[in-house]
């Protein structure tokens, strides 16, 4: 509770200050600067830093040199009065975050008990020699607020200066994000009364820009009434993610599920999926609730279909085997695929798709099979047959449903396209026979 | 030529001003600063850059705000003499970047015929209408050289104020590398004397720790001689970059090959390529030297073996296809695993593996066959079987080889892992029968 009056302490700070919380994010190290990391942690921060409802003004990677690391935390705490702080904190000479600080603040390092009994446990538990430079990480600068981390050795650390609060956190990025959801986060939620609600609608099979069309009067009044609306799109997959932020957060939760409830009205057949949902753990649990299995017959896409039913942890409840069929001699060996069928349409069509399902289900011995034939690029296309064409069979002992599609130039992204759609084309026929 | 002189003319005042070459990067968009975009430019560019021998100071992320534009640029001429900028060239009115810089530089915008043009063949092969805001993009600032953008509408943008470059790139990621790639890194390596080569070895099945204690007086003996090395690994590989900066290009090729000869001495059973190559590409083309096809069974790794091959263009040419028997009874139908080889030894075991590799080969009629099981976790271990034990088999009708692996508790790195060590038994056999 104390802690608690400290924080809300601040807080009175910043509103003298500025009025309105900004942070600018520092990540520290020559890996980034070189291109040998690529800098996720800027992205992830700055996301649940907006999402949080607080302003991100920049975000700057610097060398791990003691003078670029005091000019950029001098320079930020200009501009905002939260400084977050990732990287240099490991046992190396080359870290030295933790001595830096120090001399910004003009404090010194002090040993914590509480750092140092949990470094001691996290080598006794790993068999791991402790040498002088792990004992070292316990020193933490004698004015900040430790943040524990559980997940590594490097601990989180809080500071305030004249209204500003400093964090440095550890650059690994599952433990800056441990930090981040568990410590920072939540303080910097306390000390805002600013509030915020997101919700996440998952579409397939419809473009950016035409989904922009059929929403735009919708958009345009939940942009009139204080919401915000962001298009994240990935192949084969749009994502919306509604907001609303403001101080009082039921008033936030009322406005956007008011209005994921209207825009659910306008694209019903485009949605999939809520929030962290993956397509892949739908179809998984829709079979699982049917308690069917599923197999996979797939030539283009070359296993990736199969792939993304088998990264889902428990897949083998409903997932029971996939064939490769390659070639026009396998589709015929393992799926009988009839010659006649492969020679009368080609490989790339619905009546072979068609046939594979009947062949699979047989091989596969499942409730339910998905195929694929097409052409996946970037050659072997023709005039009749282009590159990005795709055919998807999927069905079971009653009834088979095919589709022919049209995909682009991109070897790679067609095959993600492709077994993304066919794997919703089972979902669809899974929400269908549940009615 | 005359192009030639100028830059030659930039050069001279670079070395009266600090004798080496500092680069700062900038990337405008609200979208990295809020997470919604990851920025994969900064790294891309840096790692160019250092690449070719320029130091990068700084990269930051700011928003698409004119005073946030002008403090960044304004800044960055002060620690930096080459300024590399990204983003806000689109034709929408949130693009102000190119209005920016004029202000900055006390420029206007004129109207350049040869850029006009190239947009109005972009828009008339895409049959699409062009609007004015489309015309626009052909308006330049009158004291920059234009770097001419094949890729898109935007154009690049070179300026030169006191001694300093500053370059506009458009932030579209495979824009931006075209422009770098044939227009930027060109230039700067001609106002540059220093020059820089490198050469990748790329390593499977050690890890980066064990193999920095096998090279350690390689490392130190080639650090000493002036030369780098970047450790760059990935699940499974790791890829030693050897590097050597200095304005004779000729001795720089000479010490890389002389230090990459003797690593190679070192470590020759975990070399599988060089520079670019990919494992999947490298056992493609020794498939295809020998005549020879390959097919998979796979159960843990489901459907990803098959997938790390068919993402290869070409790959029909020695890929039939594969079976993924993720229960024992697809097991013993489609790859005859004796039931009694399932009972005593476990579907994860040698004797499994190797019996799918006999399966495998009669029923996908291909010269070799690659077999992996395994258990991918997180759950689904036992004492003698952990998470992360992987059995592998690979051969042909003459040789069968089997492998146990222990890999991590991480299901997708596990299936990663256990793929490409699978691949790399593959390429070891094809690599030995050539002897």
């Amino acid at each position: 509770m104390i802690f608690d009056a400290k924080i809300l302490g601040i807080f009175t700070t910043f509103k003298k200050r500025t009025g309105k919380m900004k942070a600018e994010i520092i990540n520290i190290g020559d890996e980034l600067l070189i291109g040998q990391t690529i800098n996720t942690n800027a992205g992830w921060m700055g996301e649940h830093l907006d999402l949080a409802g607080i302003q991100v003004t920049q975000s700057v990677a610097i060398s791990d040199g003691k003078e670029d690391i005091l000019k950029a935390i001098d320079a930020a705490s200009k501009n905002a009065n939260i400084v977050l702080i990732t990287g240099g904190l490991g046992p190396t000479k080359d870290d030295i975050t933790k001595h830096t600080l120090c001399e910004y603040f003009g404090s010194k390092l002090v040993m914590n008990q509480q750092v140092l009994e949990m470094i001691t446990t996290y080598f006794t538990k790993r068999g791991k020699k402790m040498l002088q430079v792990n004992i070292d990480q316990a020193l933490v600068p004698d004015n900040c607020e430790v943040l524990i981390n559980t997940q590594g050795t490097a601990s989180g650390m809080w500071f305030e200066k004249e209204g500003t609060v400093f964090v440095s956190l550890p650059g690994v990025p599952y433990e800056m994000k441990y930090l981040m959801e568990f410590e920072v986060l939540p303080r910097l939620s306390k000390i805002s009364n600013f509030k915020s609600f997101h919700h996440t609608i998952k579409t397939i099979g419809v473009g950016e820009s035409f989904l922009a069309e059929i929403i735009q009067d919708w958009e345009t009044q939940m942009r009139n009434d204080g919401l915000k609306l962001a298009y994240l799109p990935s192949p084969g997959i749009v994502k919306l993610r509604i907001s609303c932020y403001g101080n009082n957060q039921e008033e936030n939760i009322e406005k956007v599920t008011l209005y994921s409830k209207s825009l659910e009205k306008l694209i019903p057949n485009y949605i999939f999926g809520y929030n962290k949902e993956e397509l892949s753990e739908i179809v998984g649990d829709l079979l699982l609730d049917a308690g069917k299995t599923v197999g996979v017959c797939e030539s283009c896409t070359g296993g990736y279909l199969s792939h993304l039913f088998t990264e889902i942890s428990g897949s083998s409840k409903y997932y029971n085997g996939s064939v490769v069929s390659y070639t026009n001699h396998l589709k015929n060996k393992l799926l009988k695929v009839a010659d006649e069928t492969l020679e009368k349409y080609g490989a790339v069509s619905e009546p072979v798709v068609e046939e594979m399902v009947k062949g699979g289900l047989e091989l596969l011995e499942t409730d339910f099979v998905i195929t694929i034939s097409g052409v996946a690029g970037p050659t072997g296309g023709t005039d009749l047959k282009p590159v990005g064409m795709v055919c998807v069979g999927v069905g079971n002992h009653s009834e088979i449903k095919t589709f022919t599609y049209q995909f682009g130039t991109d070897r790679k992204r067609n095959i993600t396209m492709a077994s993304i759609y066919a794997m919703n084309e089972l979902r669809k026929m899974l929400v269908e026979s549940k009615k």
